[in-house]
């Protein structure tokens, strides 16, 4: 059963796994204490933090070992804001940070620190002298940039952003959870975490760098375990197969790379091959290896997870309707592309070839059945890629579209007042319907003419600019809808 | 080989083992999402939950799972404090609570608030008329009490002190961490902690119970897992296995408490007999199963246990020369009790009555023979129980003692001018060598004459009003030392 899910935990490696066995009958006892039990616990820690500081390319006595990525990040961002207050207040990240970083954020804004958001291109990556620019708003304390973006695969200019955060001397704070295992963090980065179920390693074990000289104080209580910055019993076992895990995952990661990226590119070419309407986002080639996201367009996401499990296949999506919050992913937000039917497909190593061909062979179906079930017309112009949305009749069900011309409440777009040829209400519809119900009428009205489209689906604010992008069409901006919700407008430019 | 600091870590529990052999395979993915993976990493946390949830006596949906103890009592001190903000700022807990209580205490004081200590009485127990009337002092806003004391083993008067808080609507937080193994906590409390390797579970585990209706707002950031009061992937397999042991352990706790309760109470009735000049201490009724704390005059902690170590025995110890800080346990201290010569021996489950018996065997052996090297005449008078320090001619080694009478710089005993007939100049000596001076001088002094101890090292002011209340001479009390460090006067009253 292929499990693609490998971003959000890769199953555990089996030197992870022998590791930990090993150390569960040496390594229970307190680090701490002077007995045999716990000297022998003290060396399996130090060979432990020895073996990780290599991989991750720092000293042992500047990594730390916390219960989580999570954690680490958390302490991290504390830790140097604190260690930075007299310098300013100013957190800098990227808008696309694992959620980690952005709560943090959140904390430190609540408590009146300021916060810094650099906005990422289409591709998912920050532009450095953007990144650069945002350090010089003043009070800048601290930066954070993720090695790799964990939901589009997308690599960060991190050794430039360090690089210009040294000359302001500003510190960074990698996250690189989704890279450390592929190898070391490059730039002159000041902190780093990460996490270990991430490389195969076992869950319970995050760790963090922070290398001297960089004024950091611990917040919140702490005692005298892992130097002060992670207070708590240390999570021997976890530890020792953590680090033994990553040292086995960095001798088979260029090989095991390579193979990956190869499976990676099959799927970016042939998806949109042979699913009509599909965007595949991040960057092509600047980019983890194992990891490829794309959107299909009128697809919900949670049936599309459903039915690819129903196949054997574990993946994830950063569409509205699989989060708790039903808001799309952030990421894709920030990237302004579909977050749809999104799906993220992430190759855990060892992923064999055969099981992304049969991914492949399954997946156009899957799309077809859920876009049937949607009420999507088959083969109408609006399914192909590229193609533009034509005259389709409109479908019995769904929104109420009501057509003919209607007075504009106003909407200005390029200074030339807008009149609605259609109106769709898809108040109280969540996504993918919205979209759907706009590329069924858009034939309708003619070329010139204008959608109005509303719709109190957090989804609609990114998915139906994301589908003008995608067909052509012209997106003029949304509006308060008296209806209440939001009313999006759409000229039919094709 | 007999490890005897179960209070520090138990060895893992062959149930708990078992349990986290199977749930590496079945519980690595991630809980929160939708594949099958994720689904049967989900069953297995609501299951572990449930087990846990029924062991401590709470609802499944009270109970979290936190990376361990110590970072269920932070979360938990520091979220009820700030759910209470609105009713007060002060922090009521036991003078004898584990540190990581004490240092959320700590960071709470230095944000502004407010801690009341609770003494305790020589049993190391608190009353809870006076815990009662601390909760009365103004502002109120969380009681922390421990079920049982982690050093010295005595149970604490829980459900006595949760009917005075739900009196004056104080929310209690019991730290549970060395008891819940033994049995569920009595009375009304709010919230509870505790560390699963306590119980023979694996590390990076600790849960944390909130009762329904508890004002509970989480600090830091946080997440969607664990109801948004403990961020960071979840530890799955050691959930598991820590719920798995919990119900084990329970299982055996009856009969296994009762044989352990057998040997512990043989070792605290045994060891005064065979070793001279032994305090054991703690209450000898109401107090966990298997804990026995006891601390031998005249001698060094650290070579104690080097020695018990050396023959084969792991234990532990609250004296100064075993702790980093170079200070005596707080809980000696708060009991007022002799830190020097501290042992702790706490039995895991399972232990040999054969070992325990061989620790009696070799334990006076080794304390003579720390003694002898220490330079404690051996068979002098005040070498033998309850037997008051005698005229023992001073040996060569050691401190110099000004001897005669020296006029006194101030100091008044009872109204009365105390004139010291010695001084010992223990400066810069470290525990136990500031006692083992004043215990030779003292027959040289008549009766009713004073002896004046300098001395700089911590443990001096634990240890020497300590021996005297051991030995039936009367401490006059302390006044800060001309010389540098501090003047302890003793007036020999036998």
């Amino acid at each position: 059963m292929p499990y693609f899910d490998a971003a959000s935990a890769a199953p555990l490696h089996p030197v992870a796994r022998q590791a930990l066995l090993a150390s569960l009958d040496e390594g229970w006892a307190d680090p701490a204490r002077l007995y045999r039990e716990g000297r022998r616990a003290r060396l399996l820690l130090d060979a432990a933090r020895e073996a990780a500081a290599e991989a991750v390319g720092c000293r042992a006595d500047e990594l730390v070992f916390t219960p989580s990525g999570t954690r680490a990040v958390h302490a991290g961002v504390s830790g140097a804001l604190a260690g930075r207050r007299r310098a300013g207040n100013r957190l800098v990240v990227s808008a696309v940070e694992h959620s980690s970083v952005l709560h943090a954020a959140e904390v430190h804004a609540a408590a009146g620190g300021a916060v810094t958001e650099v906005p990422v291109d289409r591709s998912g990556a920050v532009d450095a002298g953007a990144f650069a620019a945002a350090l010089g708003e003043e009070g800048a304390a601290l930066a954070c940039l993720q090695s790799a973006n964990h939901e589009v695969g997308t690599a960060q200019p991190v050794a430039e952003v360090a690089e210009a955060c040294r000359g302001v001397g500003v510190p960074l704070l990698v996250d690189a959870a989704q890279s450390l295992g592929w190898g070391p963090v490059e730039g002159g980065w000041s902190l780093l975490a990460a996490s270990a179920h991430k490389w195969g390693g076992p869950a319970g074990v995050g760790l963090l760098a922070v290398r001297k000289g960089v004024r950091f104080a611990p917040q919140g209580p702490s005692d005298e375990r892992e130097s002060g910055r992670a207070p708590g019993f240390e999570n021997l076992p976890a530890i020792v197969a953590a680090a033994a895990s990553l040292r086995a995952v960095r001798a088979e990661a260029e090989a095991e790379g390579a193979r990956l990226r190869g499976l990676v590119d099959r799927i970016r070419a042939r998806v949109p091959e042979l699913v009509p309407d599909v965007e595949v986002v991040g960057d092509p080639v600047r980019r983890l290896p194992h990891l490829v996201t794309f959107s299909c367009l009128y697809v919900d996401g949670e049936t599309l997870l459903h039915e690819l499990d129903r196949e054997g296949f574990s993946v994830s999506s950063g569409s509205s309707c699989t989060s708790s919050t039903l808001t799309p992913s952030h990421v894709l937000r920030a990237m302004g592309v579909l977050s749809e039917g999104n799906v993220r497909v992430s190759l855990p190593a060892g992923t064999a070839a055969e099981d992304v061909d049969r991914f492949l062979d399954v997946l156009p179906g899957v799309v077809a059945g859920v876009r049937e079930r949607l009420g999507v017309p088959a083969a109408t112009p609006m399914a192909g890629s590229g193609a533009v949305a034509g005259s389709g009749a409109v479908a019995g069900s769904g929104a109420v579209a009501d057509s003919g011309p209607v007075a504009d409440s106003g909407a200005v777009a390029d200074g030339v007042p807008v009149v609605d040829a259609l109106v769709v209400d898809a108040l109280g519809r969540r996504c993918p319907i919205p979209v759907i119900e706009l590329a069924k009428v858009i034939g309708d009205v003619p070329v010139g003419g204008t959608v109005r489209v509303l719709a109190d689906d957090e989804a609609a604010r990114l998915d139906i600019p994301a589908w003008c992008e995608m067909r052509g069409q012209e997106y003029l901006g949304e509006e308060p809808s008296p209806r209440g919700g939001v009313a999006y407008l759409v000229r039919r430019a094709a």
